[in-house]
């Protein structure tokens, strides 16, 4: 490899621009010239990749929309050569503490948003106010979420005919809720191994491997840019197929693929896409795709075929959305702020409701900006459907949000006036609320059921999950056996007093 | 646009056939000219579409099973041009009480099955007499299906420890059960609406937007062929691929699209259908493709490489189905008519099945005939698989006919004991026989597991969905559950009298 | 036919090799000549596939990693001609009872793993080595299996208000576990039947049709190779496509391909797979494909870009498999026999385990041999992750196969509570363990969900499988569950006396 001067990459020819030779770096070299045989499927993956067909330099000269870096200029060392290991693995190394020494070069593990903001830096500052980019926070400095993961993840012993949960241990958390939320990377030293070429010394990491959304990075950063645009093809074309949302949004609690597949939309997807064009940019409508992937409504920058914009790109996810639909009692107003653990309700709880369903507005958009947003997404609606048809579809959305909210409310109600009774301990007798039987149905309720019904109002107008896939049967069926439940303990044991309840919530300190 | 006398189209070479140069009509190309750029995903889509590519004059000329049009003759002013925007949607324009005038046009919103007879007659006027056309009525003219549907869909207020059901309004109608089995669209006046290209009056339709197989069209006319051959391109090979079905076929009440893809036929298709032909007309097994697809045993015209037709092509499903699995207590020969609401038990019930499970025969087909149609779909099975083989899988699936039957009569006998007994108030007592915990249960067994196993059993001759997956396993649990429940009752309430049940079944009365 | 000397058949010049002409036997011929008009489909699949591209002979040339045959030799008279109908359906003829006169030849209907062998030696022993060729015996021979199966496939009948359940029907089983297990296929005499060329007489066969993995075939052979080669194809490619194992791995018993599809080797294989090659042999990391499937891990022959074995191929899937995560009470090292039904626990039960999650050591391999196999895996991992991406993976695996058993262990612990005090009749009563709704809420911990929780750490490394689908969430709840079915009756019923347990198993004889 060392006396090759110029790697020369052979590949289909991406938009009909003719390949030149592109230089590849002696570091990037170095790497390859090792890692090839070490690790080829990522080398390969790199190969075929974007990183190798231009040179940041040249992808600059791009003008107009079609371009994809957002930098103002790229630094000068970077601006000739592949995008390579070293281009992205050896950048930012002072502020990276995962940094080591690595057969002479200062080379940092974990690639994070910080180090591609170099050359995407638009995408990496909308990214950064994007929900998605706080999924750790959001998660970990919430209390009410931490009691519900404790109840869900916990180490579970059962004494004296009651079962105590402990805290998850780090494996544990690193591989369920953490793993889409993203874990907090921290160094812990340096570790020797014997590899293939001798002793060397690698750091070692906490919460590692991890990809997710959310991540806390060793230089501080949030999040991770891999997480949809996968190492390291980095593909625009994976991060538009919906396939890759699906690695974190297909359980009940987020069926946003299930959803989509289902609907007309993943059902043209699923029956044409074969034919369409993934990787031009921006993204003609009717030209490229002849139905919306989950990346065209909440991503893409999207034209019309006179090239007219019809969307703006966006990494922050918010612009074109008005409520949030899943993962808390209610569907609400999106939050202002990506920093969800700041939001207070009413009872000082960091929910952006309280148990009635009132709204924590100090927190949330307001109705105008809710508007606004709709109609950014409507723009692209509008792409294919009439007005009357886009009007519609939203007059039944904003419907069933209204709908399925005031079914919670039922569910709610009454799990109050269980825990009012003492039939079961929650928040009011500072206890878990997520931990015996009834609170589970009555969280199946709005985590699983109200949050379905919402997505297949929202992305397919309806079918299968609106009614008996986890949707409005099954939340009238979760109602109906907490109120088969709660009656059967008012028959036998009507009589009983309800024993410590002063009416005021009082949470459990998140652990 | 308007000085291109000729639009001309250039695409992949569909089969073959050299590309002419098609005119299109002058009405068209001013709807094209506005339309492209505000909407310009369906006027794409429409460009991409077959029927761009032959004008109807052209397409008669094909003689044989290759013809894709049925009609004898087409109208004079239709033959000679591509079939535009203004050919469907101002044809027939006096039945319709969508039309509206637009820029000196007739238009109408709603293009309808009668509308697209004046080619495809002979699949028009099959698909009037599929069940599936009349999925609107058979639903809201049921008032079992009614009573469910107000137990499911219904507002909820909870008054007394007591949940009340109100009839859902028509925005939740519209995106749930009505978003398959179609809504019920009706003009509701006009409303003026500022355009782009100035102030414009549009019809004012209630149940808009939808897709429904099963709609009641503005001029009458019941069903949408756009369910299948989605809007604007009405391929057939959209039709043919399964996604397109598990639209509407995929929850647990009706998982046909699940079991397909675990099927073995489903996996051929997913790993090899990139190599198959969905265009050609007839399909060729072996040749166009190596596994059935949903269309292929349901509706497709088959032949075999020597151009025998293996099965007639038909928009009425019911030719090639004995049994109807689905949606109802037990399962039961397929109904003589299409319109169900008609269907009368013993009990004066409008479903095809007493309670016991006996056949309300004089509303079903014969035995005879469902030897016929079983034959009819045998056929196609013949075409890969020896007689052997194809008896046994028959034989087996008449097992499971009357094995998940004999196992839905047991939930249902313990069903009608908790009425009997008074533990649940149900249709002997006038009330709703679908809004109480331990109802649903019994639910479960006929509209999820009964369902799933017989579809597990007809398509794929077993695997998981007859078994742990809504299968079996669930079924004889559910069951259990039931037994648990009446267990525990008759053990703390056995003192208790029954009330008000005098053995007759009262229906309350459709909303 | 008959004049046509040699059939040529022209395909898609696979891999570069050009194709020359191969002759067809005459036997082929003449099975050819009716059965392609009489099953066009599988002689299509045929003549599509590798078998009528090169003979045995030609492809005994092939050197080294590249041949598919993996016979020293070949008999002569199957070495010159295509691999066709007469050259497997007649095939060691004295061997298959189910051998019968056709047209003047032995021809038998089931090809089995034992005639496979013939060319695929290696594989063909390989697989009789692997759990899954003996899934019949293993299920069929198991007195807890046998007990679950009646409670699950059961003629089920209600008398008294109890309900009982007589063993399935044949027709039963036969669609239902046995569909993947695999039937007993048993020759029943021979029957007339009239085709469209006369009175024929062809085997009764009982188990038919059926292509299980473990099916029991008429020559004594176990298994089918059809399960993951379909006929008649028998295409690696098929083999290697996620798809394909979905047939068997989809329910939540085995939820494989669903955790496989939402993991990030998944997605990315439904983003990219149409631009890779599934048939090259052996199979290059990076350049043929760039995210493993299913086959990748656990079955083919695996090369880096430079050549170097990274996998040996195997067909006994248990040498890169350490644990065994799904289908019993706890995950256990995996069995040293493929026969699993001689293995007895300290209670004597045919499980590797016992209720406490203790291992039967005896018969599962050692924790030496556990981190053999798991290096075996690891290094197709590190063909694309670094080692401490591959340790961190590894360590959070086996955390959860400890922490996942003591959850278990939790829920195992209150159902043998439940039992002791009489509230359910289990084994300890001589009961079935399997047919109460409390034993069933019992199952769905370890059978559901465990298991998934496992699959999700195995194969993604966490995600919604690992918590909200089928995951920590369901596993929890379940288990709250059962101690909310258990406090209520500790209640009710406390000073009632557990009956007839002397803490000794008493297992029921197996059907």
């Amino acid at each position: 490899m060392k006396i090759v001067a110029y790697f020369v990459i052979f590949l289909g020819c991406v938009s009909g621009i003719a390949m030149a030779e592109i230089p590849i770096s002696n570091a990037t070299k170095e790497c390859v010239d090792c890692h090839s045989s070490f690790h080829p499927g990522i080398v390969e993956d790199w190969k075929n990749s974007r990183h190798t067909l231009f040179s940041p330099g040249t992808s600059m000269k791009n003008k107009g929309a079609a371009r994809k870096i957002s930098a103002v200029s790229v630094p000068n060392n970077l601006a000739n050569t592949a995008v390579g290991c070293a281009e992205c693995h050896t950048l930012n190394a002072e502020s990276h503490a995962d940094t080591f020494n690595h057969n002479g070069y200062k080379v940092h593990v974990v690639v994070t948003p910080k180090d591609c903001s170099t050359c995407h830096t638009e995408e990496s500052a909308q990214f950064e106010q994007n929900l998605m980019s706080r999924a750790y926070g959001n998660l970990a400095s919430n209390n009410v979420y931490q009691d519900l993961q404790r109840g869900v993840l916990g180490e579970m012993v059962r004494k004296d005919n009651k079962i105590l949960y402990y805290p998850p241990n780090e494996s544990t958390a690193g591989e369920s809720c953490y793993y889409c939320h993203g874990t907090k990377i921290e160094v812990k030293g340096l570790q020797k191994r014997e590899t293939l070429v001798g002793t060397m010394e690698f750091p070692k990491l906490s919460g590692w491997p991890n990809g997710g959304v959310g991540r806390i990075n060793p230089d501080g950063s949030k999040g991770s840019c891999s997480a949809c645009h996968t190492r390291h093809s980095f593909s625009i074309e994976m991060a538009r197929k919906p396939h890759t949302c699906k690695e974190c949004h297909t359980g009940p609690d987020v069926p946003s693929y299930k959803v989509y597949s289902a609907s007309k939309h993943g059902t043209i997807y699923d029956t044409m896409n074969s034919e369409w064009d993934f990787r031009t940019v921006p993204w003609t409508i009717g030209k490229d795709f002849a139905a919306p992937t989950c990346a065209a409504c909440h991503v893409s920058l999207l034209t019309n075929p006179e090239g007219d914009v019809v969307a703006k790109r966006t990494h922050r996810m918010n612009d074109r959305l008005s409520w949030r639909i899943f993962g808390l009692f209610y569907a609400h107003p999106r939050p202002k702020s990506p920093d969800t653990s700041i939001i207070r309700n009413k009872d000082g709880l960091p929910l952006p409701t309280d148990f009635d369903g009132g709204f924590a507005s100090e927190f949330l958009i307001t109705e105008n900006e809710q508007k606004a947003r709709a109609q950014t997404m409507q723009a692209i609606c509008l792409s294919c459907h009439a007005k009357a048809w886009v009007d519609g579809h939203r007059q039944r959305y904003e419907n069933t949000i209204r709908q399925s909210n005031a079914s919670i409310a039922v569910a709610t109600g009454m799990m109050n006036d269980i825990w009012k009774k003492g039939f079961a301990k929650g928040i009011r007798q500072g206890e878990s609320m997520f931990d015996e039987a009834i609170e589970r149905k009555w969280c199946d309720t709005w985590l699983f059921y109200g949050n379905t019904i919402r997505f297949a109002s929202a992305m397919s107008g309806g079918g299968d999950y609106g009614v008996f896939a986890d949707g409005r049967y099954q939340l009238t069926q979760s109602i109906a056996e907490m109120q088969d439940w709660l009656n059967l303990r008012l028959q036998l044991f009507s009589g009983r007093e309800a024993v410590n309840d002063n009416g005021k919530f009082k949470m459990q300190s998140a652990k």
